[in-house]
């Protein structure tokens, strides 16, 4: 302890400072250690856990306390208690036999970007709460758009600009919120019940709730249906119709959510084609690519983004497919200032000289939230520690697995290719049989299937059609996962025709 | 590589599986143990460090490459660059001469529960999931719940339950649309424009945007002036006219936000008064305990909670005081469902026979986005690592330290506390000089105690009083840090006077 200025005496009841000092750094140092361990161990073995967790709701309350402890227990019983009670509860997102949603993309570099993520704990509201959070989070999203080729207009380098999102949900409200503000302006806000939205039958669940969050009218979001003919993707004809009748009703279209790589089926909407439909009813666009945009990074993809220049925001998430670990979604914009508009706080308790200025980039006011992480250190880790070359071998290895998956499928005259395959995800079911009824049958086998255990993955139903989703993607699965999955896929395929057929 | 299955040849085309291979267990472990030490080191010097950036607005884009790098780059360099390029930038959070804003409260526990975390990167949207996601959480807000003594009716073991947020933001945000739903649901959505919500001139910033966000018209948007005489709280028989006043113009009085613990100066609403207003007009009271709630887990603060069984939904953030690193707020609520009825989703990609029997919870439908981390391990793991006694002590030990600076400036005749001290925050100022204007007097203290790099503390404006704001709570923070910071603004103060007399 300093001394004391003089004159001054410590009050003699003042506790003794710190006699609990939960952030002693060689403790610290000790523990962080033993949990590295834990995990390295984790990763290695993961593939030989059930990876669909086989718990039934309510397992953990009767294991746990019901109150908190009053007094410390150890780390090693902690850990311990990990390994026993949570572990067995985990549906293990990081085993190279999930192949269930979108399985989550991770990697060694974001892990440790993640890590000082944490470790600095930085609340970067504002430039000056921290200059490097917002600063590095500029450039690794300007490195983004130059990998996918955004024209200038979505970068700071040109005359837009990015940021990082938890969630699509979080991007697609904020964009929204923007494009309402805009009209309302002009309209008056007493017309808010005018407004119209537009995605396809194939959105993103969210955007309902996007919507219904942001006060839009729910009866005045168009989820327009897509036809197998297109390949569940929107069809601009259509689109244009459904605008014209909403027009002629005095209604005001405001915002277009269209998708590469819907999560169903991973359709692919026509950007260049509907942004010219919306951009003649002066609507914002937005481009949901949380899943398909993050394979625009190879220019055998790139095309996916023909028309980008017309739209007015695009978000994609790299947690999906580009190894960054959960909750980081990528928003670009072209018009920065109408998010600022419409989500700009000013209180004085965050008012400084930098700010006051408009030189410097405040990003709470595009986001949710007021505070906000240095999430940029994890792209800007993995960015730099694989580099562009191996970022595009990564999506290009695991479309590799899928058609080796698909061939499989094809292979195997009990089943069948429902959908046509785009990126990773192989949608595919088991044919008629024998006058069952098929959805029946697939869902039995699905069911099957997951409750070994060795396998996890998850259904869709599209224009009708129960069918069954393979997404390679978790970044350990290798080609031999793949196959083995097919394997139990097959076996318990030919276990279910054996007992229908007898 | 597993054989494949006869009759099927592996195509000669297919990529050598995974040869680019991002999450090696054994290399995981080698970079992840270099990120310990270089944490673990980092915490142990942090104190030495400027603890305000001193860097200038641009400086980083000028150090890095304008686009990423095609080839990977070594992860000593990377971690080079982060020790020469980020960390100048860098406002320290967690440096214990950090007393700012309300500071980021961290500990060992929390960090190695936020590895984990990391680790299993389960996205658990649903219950199946990752069954121990879901549980664990319920667990620990129960828990906490009973720390704070919440009645039965915010539990899952009564009738409520609880949910981690990333902010208050988020928090505010969802309970505000579940209470707008609520209304519109009677009056009809063409209604929005006759919501009005309610907090005072010292409700934090982000309750605008939370409303303008939900579509609530900003003209009806209330920010109910506080006086000085009431210690800048919230008046109820002030909040009864206003919201009597709206009443009579045909307005629809729907939310009221109240506060434990004001940003600027710590002030505390009357919760138990103001309800009871806001009860006998059906709206939704929500409290905002961001900061001052976490003290509430002491018997001394729990008094402030009192009438909470009167309000509809409770927030506060563990990160703010609670050693849990950033974006974690605990939003408790006493009618779940009408949180659910606002937000909930029902993709078919996302059914199962849990999720539809309702015999689960569904955070997805708690929150704004669908993807969600397991945060509730950090708080897990902090809870029993320290227990709840050692948490106390916590609370109370940086009060303690407030309590010995608020004596400095008390002890100093040219200082003078400016508002009452509740918490560990002290809000004080210069007095007036020689006829020198006091807020701008104070406004250069400020920028040069800041700029010695030795102190971080911020200021706001209350009832027109310009004031600095000296927070205790770094969780590095000791009792010689406070007299050194004391030290330095007394000897800026002092080297001003001089100036200013001579």
């Amino acid at each position: 302890m300093g001394s004391p200025p003089s004159g001054f005496i410590i009050a003699s009841e003042s506790l003794d400072s710190r006699e609990f000092k939960p952030l002693n750094p060689e403790d610290f140092r000790d523990k962080a250690h033993k949990a590295v361990d834990f995990i390295a161990d984790y990763y290695k073995n993961v593939e030989n856990y059930p990876v669909l967790s086989q718990v039934q709701p309510g397992f953990l309350k009767n294991r746990l306390s019901e109150t908190p402890p009053d007094m410390p227990e150890s780390f090693d019983t902690i850990l311990r208690d990990v390994q026993n009670d949570i572990i067995p509860g985990i549906t293990h997102w990081l085993s190279p036999n999930f192949f269930a949603y979108f399985p989550a993309s991770v990697s060694t570099a974001a892990f440790v970007g993640e890590m000082l993520c944490t470790c600095f704990n930085t609340v970067g509201f504002n430039w000056v709460a921290s200059p490097a959070a917002t600063e590095l989070e500029m450039v690794v999203m300007d490195w983004l758009a130059t990998m996918l080729h955004l024209p200038k207009s979505f970068m700071f380098s040109g005359s837009g600009g990015g940021v990082l999102q938890s969630t699509t949900t979080e991007s697609c409200l904020c964009t929204l919120v923007a494009a309402r503000d805009r009209v309302l302006n002009e309209i008056g806000i007493g017309h808010i019940g005018k407004l119209v939205v537009y995605g396809s039958d194939q959105t993103h669940s969210m955007f309902k709730k996007v919507c219904k969050l942001a006060g839009i009218d729910p009866k005045n979001i168009r989820a327009i249906p897509t036809r197998v003919e297109d390949e569940f993707s929107l069809s601009p004809s259509i689109l244009r119709k459904v605008i014209q009748a909403d027009v002629e009703q005095g209604l005001v279209p405001l915002y277009l959510c269209v998708t590469i790589g819907t999560t169903s089926t991973t359709a692919v909407d026509p950007i260049k084609d509907l942004a010219e439909v919306a951009n003649k009813n002066n609507m914002w666009v937005h481009i949901d690519g949380a899943y398909g945009g993050n394979a625009c990074i190879c220019p055998e993809y790139r095309h996916f983004l023909d028309g980008v220049e017309k739209v007015d925001s695009l978000s994609l998430s790299p947690h999906k497919w580009l190894l960054s670990y959960a909750e980081c979604c990528c928003l670009w914009m072209k018009n920065p200032d109408l998010i600022v508009n419409a989500l700009r706080t000013n209180p004085e308790y965050l008012r400084n000289k930098h700010s006051e200025s408009d030189s410097v980039v405040s990003y709470k006011d595009w986001q949710v939230g007021t505070a906000r992480r240095f999430k940029s250190l994890r792209l800007w880790f993995m960015l730099r520690s694989y580099g562009v070359q191996n970022l595009q071998k990564h999506i290009r290895t695991d479309v590799q697995m899928a058609i080796t998956f698909e061939r499989l499928v094809k292979s195997d005259v009990k089943f069948e290719v429902v959908t046509p395959r785009r990126f990773a995800l192989v949608c595919f079911r088991l044919k008629q049989l024998n006058g069952f009824d098929t959805e029946l049958l697939n869902k039995k086998l699905l069911e099957r299937v997951n409750s070994t255990g060795r396998v996890y993955l998850t259904h869709t139903a599209v224009g009708g059609i129960y069918m069954l989703r393979f997404v390679v993607g978790a970044t350990l699965t290798e080609e031999r996962h793949v196959i083995n999955a097919w394997e139990v896929i097959k076996e318990m395929a030919n276990t279910m025709v054996h007992e229908y057929e007898s």
